[in-house]
């Protein structure tokens, strides 16, 4: 299955809000399109979402009246600066937009032949994009034994991704598909239930059992005994700082309960979630619309006029991780010693 | 304000549910109808349910056509086993159906007479909850300073209680009313909701501040510095154990998220939350109908045959506790040296 696909001009993305009743695709023909559905949550998932950034792009250059390369350059800038506002903390659109920059900057030829170049970089991205959670996939199945229990929260799926694996869910099934026994309690996640209504569809289609708990129970799942190991998407991991992960609302309040239990935290995440750039505090925390918290379906749960709180991300230390998992390896604190000399790739420019 | 009362034969009791939109009441004339609000939530909070428990005794025994003391007793032995199962994890109705039992064994008269008693006896329970509630609101206020952002979960207000002030609640809202600047931080409690129903409604009401969460968020609160203490009602808090806390699910993962960032966590309850006879294992933890994880305002959230965990209630270890308060004071770590000494009532001849 995909999440986001190119066909002739054309962007078609599945509706994710409408899942898991209702399976809706939404076909975009221009940026905007695509943009707004980033914002709305109706593609989510910072590989998924880096994806469509570099499809926005792809549908600005196709649609492009411009004669002259300056001109398409221009709308392609302002463009991406749209898309860079959509979802701010997460790492991977902003990556994916500065790839197909670079790339339209330093072809040489014609208008058309710079279209011609940013629609197959683009598509290059979102294929590379499922080759990359597939090593990933294959990699963090070694922490994984038959009979386990994994943690997670989100979705870090196939929804969050291109397509077939994703990060998080795709070590779970690969292993799976190892043919070791595997497991899942999915934390609800709260305002916007992507664990309940995404991570516990995908694994349902996959054949692997799942539980879903309400956040607040991941406490008593770890006191149980129920957890064998925690795995969780990012949506940003700060280089600089050691690898701070930001990632979905509730992942550092599960990671702390997960050390207090001496229960295993894995971050699992492509290269293109890592920040090589910022510093810690430069990184703003999206504070999302309040009625996501305040209403369910059209139900008001909160009292009119009561304030709430609604950052869409958290940011777990990476004292509170035990290993990163990227296409190139597990990585092992101190993640900075490690991650240099393994995985020396053409993307990892910053170092 | 109360939560629920006597009028002639009749229990009125305010409809949790439906707040904070609507403000119903439900009129009870026999003991079933008690019960089965119980079950429903209709009615919550340990103490309330305590009072709720006893208001049972009380219609059992005015609707009474007994005339035989035994045959009255057995009426009001086969309703407390009932009454005891429908939320066994909270230790309140217990207490206070052993008291009414206690009363109507060692009542001389006849059986009219032990019916007055019992009702009197009920009555007394209900307004000693109020006085009771009131004094832990004094003795806590001790602990909130001007200026102090108070985090919460679930309702330990006074919907929890008889009335007027509740526990944890009663606590910020006495604090309030000396002039102190309190605000607070509410997670909303999934899958009920409490937090944000009631918890808001009531701060609301009586002019405090208050924030909304959603449960995952308590982290990034405490991370950044949002929350200075965190008050907590409780269900049941087991003496034998050094005073483990049996409190609203998702307690335990505020209570680890507390102590990793140093945030005094206490618990306010009364001597009738206190469970001096049984060992922590056998405390049965309740699980309630997938329903209330499943759906929401009866849209589906997780897909159809996904099974969820749904326990009502976490335990918090007194290693976690920086207070326990009650009518009788603050009790600091090691409780057990503490409480004993100094809190000497007629309640709790199980020491």
């Amino acid at each position: 299955m995909k999440t986001i696909w190119w066909d002739q001009g054309r962007v078609f993305l599945i509706n994710q809000r409408e899942l898991p009743t209702t399976l809706k695709y939404i076909e975009c023909r221009d940026a905007d399109c695509v943009v707004k559905a980033i914002r709305n949550l109706e593609i989510r998932g910072a590989p998924a979402i880096g994806v469509a950034a570099a499809m926005s792009l792809a549908l600005t250059a196709y649609n492009s009246k411009a004669t002259e390369r300056r001109e398409l350059e221009k709308e392609l800038e302002e463009c991406a600066i749209i898309i860079k506002g959509a979802r701010p903390t997460a790492s991977n659109p902003s990556w994916a937009i500065d790839r197909v920059l670079d790339r339209a900057y330093t072809t040489i030829g014609s208008v058309e032949g710079v279209k011609e170049t940013i629609i197959k970089e683009v598509l290059t991205i979102a294929d590379e994009d499922i080759h990359t959670n597939k090593l990933i996939a294959v990699h963090g199945s070694a922490l994984l034994e038959s009979g386990d229990v994994v943690g997670t929260i989100c979705n870090a799926g196939w929804l969050a991704t291109s397509g077939e694996y994703g990060t998080a869910l795709g070590i779970i099934k690969f292993a799976h598909e190892q043919g070791k026994k595997i497991s899942v309690i999915a934390l609800e996640t709260r305002p916007v239930l992507q664990g309940a209504r995404l991570t516990a569809f995908e694994l349902q289609q996959d054949g692997i059992a799942v539980k879903v708990i309400p956040d607040g129970a991941i406490g008593y799942c770890f006191s149980k005994g129920m957890i064998d190991k925690f795995i969780c998407g990012a949506d940003r991991i700060v280089w600089s700082s050691g690898c701070h992960t930001f990632n979905k609302i509730g992942t550092y309040t599960a990671s702390i309960a997960a050390w207090w239990h001496h229960v295993p935290f894995y971050v699992a995440a492509p290269y293109s979630t890592f920040d090589f750039t910022h510093r810690l505090d430069d990184i703003l925390i999206e504070e999302r619309d309040q009625k996501e918290v305040t209403e369910i379906f059209g139900h008001r749960i909160v009292p009119e006029d009561v304030p709430v709180l609604n950052p869409a991300f958290d940011i777990t230390p990476p004292s509170l991780i035990s290993a990163i998992i990227t296409e190139h390896g597990i990585n092992y604190p101190p993640f900075k010693t490690h991650i240099t000399p393994l995985n020396r790739t053409e993307h990892d420019l910053g170092i």
